[in-house]
């Protein structure tokens, strides 16, 4: 297995040429070359070659790849070929809008269980699910089998979330709150950051002289 | 000016960069070194020390780099030192987490009008913001500057929304919908896919042998 050895970056972009590749599929292009998907990904054709060496030798000289045994050996690599549990803490609007996205389970991350630290809103239903105490994560996590954790909260109750997240084994949270988590060294965080999208528009439209 | 020689990905990282500087800054660390950055923000140092010298030459030999004045200068040279007004179309759970998030305003970026194709939603009230019908979007945009068009309505309507937005004059659209929008060349779209940061995630946890 090289699974150490690929860079970070390369998973990021893999994830991308996912999309782009199941896009393609469901559009009938069975076969496409490193130019074309390199297009439709906005990145370069060698760049595109070299990210997708890590994964074996797949293109066929002269012609491409076979975009479905692309997409599958990708997503067996990226074991995204299994279904993943997720909990979700904080049920405001993004959790909500998480719980309710088709494209998330589509991709095999199912939100099983939801939660708050909101007194308020515990026991409340929100799409079929009902919102749990943080207190019973622990117990759900087992039952359930949850493996990635998912803060919603506002940024004063993220680190709470936090505790209870690690509190019951879960070792990956993706993290929506804009507050740095304090966590042990084994268990990973991806902050996520809408405003990196309005950055690189808010650069991108300047550049091209749309402004000033 | 060498703002069209920076590479892409170099803005994407810069844009964390901010997020990071700006924690520091509030914790009252004023000089910053680039293996502190780098740590900070999980790239190694001299792809940061690299990044940086797109923008100038700033670093002090054996000390680091002035937290402010760093941030000062990628915050002018990305054009984020100035307030964007953008337009959100499709007032659901994300979007309206999208309108309530302090973050966004923080960095300068201000939905400062509301739309949605639903005529169910049109006219209602949130946040204190009125939902407007798109066909309004053309006067908006010119009443109220507007340069940014947020999509966060569901699939089917993204298209009948990215056609507002352009014909409103928009350059640049940050589209959430999973749908691939057809715009003119000279219209800018970001597709923001969450599904990325869930495939990282279950790679990494893989990696380190948290499952199989």
């Amino acid at each position: 297995m090289r699974k150490n050895n690929i860079p970070q970056v390369t998973v990021q972009r893999t994830a991308m040429y996912v999309q782009v590749l199941e896009g393609l599929l469901e559009r009938g292009e069975d076969i496409v070359s490193s130019e074309k998907l390199a297009n439709e990904c906005g990145v370069n054709p060698s760049q595109i070659r070299k990210d997708l060496s890590y994964f074996g030798e797949f293109g066929v000289r002269g012609l491409g790849y076979y975009t479905k045994d692309l997409l599958k050996t990708i997503k067996h690599y990226l074991c995204i070929d299994k279904k993943w549990n997720c909990a979700l803490v904080g049920v405001g609007n993004l959790g909500k809008a998480l719980l309710k996205s088709k494209l998330l389970r589509k991709k095999g991350f199912d939100i099983v269980a939801i939660f708050d630290i909101d007194p308020f809103k515990i026991g409340e239903m929100v799409e079929n699910y009902k919102i749990y105490c943080v207190k019973r994560l622990k117990e759900k996590v087992k039952s359930l089998n949850i493996e990635i954790g998912i803060i919603t909260t506002p940024s004063k109750w993220a680190q709470r979330a936090a505790n209870a997240i690690v509190d019951a084994g879960i070792k990956g949270i993706i993290n929506f709150a804009p507050v740095r988590l304090k966590v042990p060294e084994d268990v990973k965080v991806d902050n996520v950051d809408l405003s990196t999208h309005f950055i690189t528009m808010a650069f991108n439209l300047i550049k091209d002289g749309g402004r000033r």
